[in-house]
């Protein structure tokens, strides 16, 4: 089955939103089995869009479109629509009395237009917002609209049409397998599996490159599960035994949510002293539901003052060695794991940029430590990139000084 | 001009990446007049990607590529491209001297491969990663090439293709005025001024709703600025006229960008006592460059211990009030304050959820405080939304107490 997803609306191709559809419906379908084939942007505007819709419901089984429901005037998707599967707009009692009950005496005659369905096609109720999707079928062919908001597209989404392309879904299924590596380089991996996996049958692998993280996709379609996994099996054990512990996820789950995971298991808890990362780590530590379990908080000590008075590194230490430096990095993994009475005690400090570098310490270079109250570790780095992603960056690492921490005491 | 942009990548496709590139290319072109007409996203396939190239070619002046110039092998866009160019691939010395400096001895064939550059390409010089951008050109089609990583892709964007199309531009120009407003609705922006605004000729307006802030832009395509200000000129009064003051900038900045401004302008500093949001705020807060003259840390305290132990709120507070009160937040803001020797004391605790709600105290509730030394502000919210959604709103919120409170000092 071939799937593509046309996303409307002026905003996505001005650039005043980001464009979260294609990711969510792309991975919702490619985990069951169903990839998308391709995706178009396209704008508020008539022509275009018929024109956009016609090529991709030339090339492919189904289009979900998003946007363009609404009841103003540069919404269309609706009405272009119905032209190419030749459907007539009808009135729809049961939306306009839904409508009645919601907007009460206010109801407005552009609200109205929202009753407007098109005569043939199947409509998926809105429990959010007012605006119906619909999923329109003639010989072959497909199309499901769905509104733009993503709260309003979520559960209309999920709760009738996967379920629906799950149901139906014939033909070869696409099977894949994760592989998220920290530390490891693009290039790294192609060279030392690249070979290997290129003359493996049926099977076809890619990378994506984050920063400071690597993800390895091993994927094929065959006719069965079974066979896909004959089919993917001795690729898997190439990256396994070649990567070992550099793959911190078998899943989509993220570095934050792994580490979570291992601190919980390991009844470890863990205090931050963040620095050039100003609460990054913090951030994303919490982004994770339950982490109260193990993390106690953090001393975002942004300023020398900050870092002298409130974490207690020594003056000594910061004059001598500067606040960019292991000295530093140590005592501020020592101090907080020791004020915050934790197990771990973590610190990051460094040159975010742009400005702040020295030729001795460039933008980049980050030190970070962690104490656990015998032994204190601390790591060097020097990131590329600019501000954003060397506070990302160090904060990948960071959180992965941890892994390989638990990694050893397991 | 036409323009449209191609993302390259199974992992767009598959969901595994958020596809910024759209809003961060169409952003661009746009402030330049230069507004995307369409995007398409292709997967890491040479048949495909030949397909929707050629297609882009033939209906527009100019298509943008990302992705896909890597030295792996599903990686096509520069050979497809030199095909639909007509030209071959040559090795170009300069790079291979780049590339034997940046990897010394253990520069690989693989990696060597980036040096092969297509004959009649001009080539835009990668300064972070080792993939050369490209410009194609022949008769009136252009192309150009730019590399996936968004941190390699925005310098050759802004340094070299951006100033180079705005050079070339012809035709009516696209102008546009954007007011970011903060805590307004979007139905009450609609309803205040809609009317208004559809009334006047030639303007156009839009609404782009994100989390506790609605941008609201007008925008017009004409001959000539001067004319372009005529046509804008009644709008922005009717704009200015009604929100005033929940306009927190005119342009694109973000609220941590222009309260930091604003703290620095008046010359006060600030440190922070962060709950539920975890580091969020003093994240964002430190994005900005320079923020170090006004931000001197926070206190994530996440658990109660280290709200009592280290950040010293009364145990008797905690226990009956709770670590989300209001008196909680006034002692959090009071004592970050006084510890810190800042001139603002700001503090946020709540429940992000999704557990942790009570019929009393549900997911959502967020108590926040802003402390000089002389008075201490407090305030109450109740947030809707998913964890991330509201973290993200008590971060806008708290902010925004920062710009309240410098509004009335000014």
């Amino acid at each position: 089955m071939n799937v593509e997803l046309v996303t409307i609306g002026d905003e996505i191709l001005l650039g005043k939103v980001i464009n979260t559809h294609i990711a969510y419906i792309g991975s919702k379908l490619a985990r069951i089995g169903i990839p998308l084939s391709r995706q178009t942007s396209v704008r508020d505007e008539r022509g275009a869009l018929k024109e956009v819709l016609a090529e991709s419901l030339e090339r492919s089984d189904l289009v979900i479109t998003t946007g363009g429901l609404g009841p103003t005037t540069d919404d269309t998707t609706k009405t272009v629509l119905a032209e190419l599967f030749e459907t007539k707009l009808a009135r729809d009692e049961a939306i306009v009395r839904d409508l009645r009950e919601r907007h009460g005496e206010s109801l407005s005659a552009i609200v109205l237009t929202q009753a407007d369905v098109p005569a043939s096609a199947f409509v998926i109720a809105n429990s959010v917002g007012t605006a119906p999707g619909f999923i329109f079928e003639k010989g072959d062919k497909r199309a499901v609209a769905l509104p733009g908001p993503p709260n309003e597209l979520k559960p209309m989404f999920e709760d009738v049409v996967l379920p629906k392309l799950e149901a139906e879904r014939k033909g070869d299924l696409f099977v894949e397998r994760m592989f998220r590596t920290i530390g490891v380089r693009e290039s790294d991996i192609e060279e030392r599996v690249g070979k290997m996996l290129q003359g493996l049958p049926g099977l076809s692998y890619g990378l994506i490159a984050h920063p400071y993280q690597v993800d390895l996709r091993l994927y094929c379609t065959s006719p069965s599960q079974q066979e896909a996994n004959e089919i993917l099996r001795p690729g898997e054990e190439v990256v396994e035994a070649e990567f070992g512990k550099s793959i911190f996820t078998r899943d989509d789950r993220s570095l934050e949510e792994v580490v979570g995971e291992m601190l919980k298991v390991n009844k470890k808890t863990i205090a931050l002293a963040e620095s050039c990362t100003g609460g990054l780590i913090a951030k994303r530590l919490t982004d994770i539901s339950g982490s109260s379990a193990y993390f106690e908080g953090a001393f975002v000590s942004y300023s020398n003052r900050w870092k002298e008075n409130l974490l207690g590194v020594s003056g000594q230490t910061l004059i001598k060695h500067g606040a960019v430096s292991e000295q530093t990095a140590r005592e501020m993994a020592e101090n907080v794991r020791e004020k915050a009475h934790t197990d771990i005690g973590l610190s990051v400090t460094g040159i975010a940029g742009p400005t702040g570098g020295t030729k001795e310490k460039p933008v980049g270079l980050v030190y970070m430590a962690l104490a656990d109250g015998r032994t204190t570790v601390a790591r060097k780095f020097n990131f590329r990139g600019d501000r954003e992603w060397i506070r990302y960056r160090a904060s990948q690492a960071a959180i992965n000084m941890i892994r390989d921490y638990l990694l050893k005491v397991e």
